[in-house]
């Protein structure tokens, strides 16, 4: 194989991201159990800065949000784009917790450098080597997402591509592949993440909403991933996901979240993990 | 769908399996936690009652063993047979503890029933509908594995093909699907799991061995298995895995096993789950 | 790999399949292009009677009906049984031609080789190795069906279960993979195709009804399974489509069938090959 | 469906792109059958203007040749870049046919409107839709070869985002899907082709290379692809495919090739189809 700097061979020591922040040092792998969290897209300052403040409220280290959204569809909602951008810069600052957002195009690289905490390449992008290339340049951690059909190899090259470019904070994010069941929306590779803490030093959180596409699986999946060692976890919160413009029945209510983060406390104590956050 | 007896509607309470032995009542679902260990194949009288008395000193609570193997190659190793089975009654008569062995064949139903407490449906035979059939109209417990490329939906139905003859004792055992990803023997669909305890009354087992091929990844994916909500697990365990018949590389050794029970019984406390024998 | 007598190695000339009828010789393989056509199902002994007779005397060479139809519902329509026998053994006096119908059990097989030219193993019990080896120890042609998820590699070790029993007449049919495609029902391997031309010597048939589950693709379908290499079809014919037991969407009008055998019959004789049925 | 302009309902008429040059104008749908061919990558002037001189005489109509080459690893080959261009420019001098290659990103546009006659959106890159937009905005054609695990509609959704900025001449490229089969390095899905002929308007070209991976399944698969009504192919030739920096296994030699021609040529005689470029 063509691995050379994301398998442990030549660092054997797990990797640590230390993300800097107003309430403190966020981290993720090497122990720690970190909580992104947050709805699908930003969808409006007001509702944004709702969540956010909730989700950090109930224990979540890192918020996310979509300003630029990929869509199947060219005629679907596709984000807010710049102004979405600001509105996460502000929910950072109110809640002090770093954020997280999507990086479509490398000539928006410059914006998300300034807004955001740590960068998203989603599934659709995970072979895009530009953009991988690119993100490899800057200093700013880099969360890539499982292609939809990518095997295990391909992932770990594409985040070669990024740490061959001088870029060593990568986190890997196992989000379901695309298989012939179709009652949950994607399959979650479970073996995947235990394979990668064992193979591999990088992080590796678990997304398990857009992996099972059904609100009452996402908290056994959360649970399963921790259970098998994963990094922590990234889940989408809505204050009302009926109404949620993207990817609402996938979507916890604050309520729900509140009750998956209890269990997945006691868990990761059982487990002798750090909770993501320093105080 | 088709499904009437597999599904909660008619049917809300979870199913117990309880199975009598000489060292009391194993049972499976309803908040047991239930461990079935043992090598893939009855490999010979002396190895197997060995075998058979380690993994019940660990903490198995039943033990399994295949006398008839359904083998990909016509030229492989397809199990002692008829012999097997005797080896697996002994085992039952030293160690006390319920058996478990496939059924391959219509025609061996009859010796199967005399030597095994559950029978056996494996992933080639889930959409054998003769074999279902004859099953259904028993009296003893059938775990039906899921097929390699079987949908949740699928595999319902086989079920509802034994619980229409009048057998309600079925047990779901989910062994990993077939996906386009090669460092794994197959994809452990773990939130089949979560979804199965939401939508059916009928227990559900995982096979962490088949479905990663990886001795390694046996204990993540045991717990994530366990946290998702199985009700059980099926793993191998073999003396010395070099020198296994079939399926060597994911049987762990009884040092392995140990390791893995014991972190389980950590997990299974924490999630208020029964250890499946009683005394 | 496992294969010995499977493949070429051993067999470098094409394996010819000879079946004697009324009618005269029905040959399968090296050059010929054979057409097996008929309902999913033998519904009643009229309507079957009646297609029968149609499709007879468009061209086609060998009828085909299921009596014993694996369902994926334990409640659907599964076949006239006993009954469907007896109704193919009248249309074969009838028309002269052979007949392929399927084999779920092997207590059935004695009914099977009274009634039926044919054996045909599905896709489902492509790995009931029981099965396999019993229609390996008969003087009957077999004809197995891809499983919905089995590599080319364990479909020749299917045959190779049938070959090494004794029995040298085997047939293999693609009928579609199962893979994340929904648009249509499977997914035909097309390439498999002309990759087991080349590896193996026996004849290759293509089922476009079931690989596609669509009436529109069947015709293209079929002639690009012929340019590939195909030995043959088998194409589901009904009276009336909509108003079938099993499979309507998929089966051919008599008019349609009529079409597809015409640009068929060009395209064989393009290839040099011989139409099925000697006269 | 989000499709509205990829589709016949409004657009029943089939597309037809036309690409004027010095040898004439290369038509691609409605009727023609039109030939691309050319090594995977551009390796270097010399040997590339040879080859492709040769595929010209030959009877292809249009050159390919990657100069930017998306690749699994960041270590292997990734193309001569600029350079490449400038020596597909010269062959397109020399032969007087069209070129296409591959647009990876954004930013590389200029360059390959310069010097390309149709751009072609690689597998990898078919849901970056940055890209698509961008290619919708210019008035030259657009390959679109389908993703790795992207479904029909997926497809045709990627399509909609080039039509819908106002770029009504795309190709669609099936190129073969990812399947657990790994006997093939992709299963070319055959029924996909027959069915966007019938539900779309847009040209559909099957790369028979890339969706097998072997040499000896080129031929029976471009013969399929004619026959189930696919409007050209695109085929990798190379004068020494041993020697290729990338896809040698999957290469023909000049000689196949010319012999995959001739196959070809009668059989889009027999289905009344014009060879793809005027005199």
């Amino acid at each position: 194989m063509d691995y050379k700097l994301a398998v442990r061979d030549n660092h054997p020591e797990d990797t640590i991201i230390e993300i800097p922040g107003q309430a403190g040092i966020t981290r993720i792998g090497k122990g720690y159990c970190t909580i992104i969290a947050g709805p699908c897209a930003v969808e409006s300052r007001e509702k944004y800065l709702e969540i956010a403040v909730q989700v950090k409220n109930m224990g979540a280290h890192i918020l996310r949000g979509g300003a630029f959204k990929p869509r199947t569809s060219p005629y679907s909602f596709a984000g807010l784009g710049r102004e979405g951008l600001k509105i996460l810069e502000e929910a950072r600052e109110i809640t002090g917790l770093p954020v997280i957002t999507e990086l479509m195009d490398v000539r928006e690289l410059d914006q998300i450098l300034r807004y955001s905490d740590i960068i998203q390449i989603g599934s659709r992008n995970m072979q895009n080597y530009s953009l991988l290339r690119e993100v490899g340049r800057v200093r700013k951690p880099v969360m890539i997402k499982r292609g939809l059909s990518a095997t295990i190899e391909e992932w770990l090259l594409a985040a070669e591509y990024v740490l061959c470019e001088g870029n060593g904070e990568v986190i890997l994010c196992e989000r379901g592949i695309r298989t012939f069941e179709v009652m949950t929306r994607n399959t979650v590779d479970i073996a995947a993440v235990a394979l990668l803490k064992d193979l591999s030093h990088l992080p590796v959180i678990v997304d398990p909403s857009h992996a099972t596409g059904q609100r009452n699986l996402v908290g056994p999946v959360a649970r399963a991933a921790i259970a098998a060692g994963a990094d922590g976890l990234m889940i989408e919160v809505h204050q009302n996901p009926q109404e949620a413009l993207s990817d609402g029945p996938q979507s916890l209510t604050p309520e729900l979240f509140l009750d998956v983060l209890d269990h997945l406390k006691d868990l990761a104590a059982l487990n002798h993990r750090k909770w993501g956050q320093a105080q």
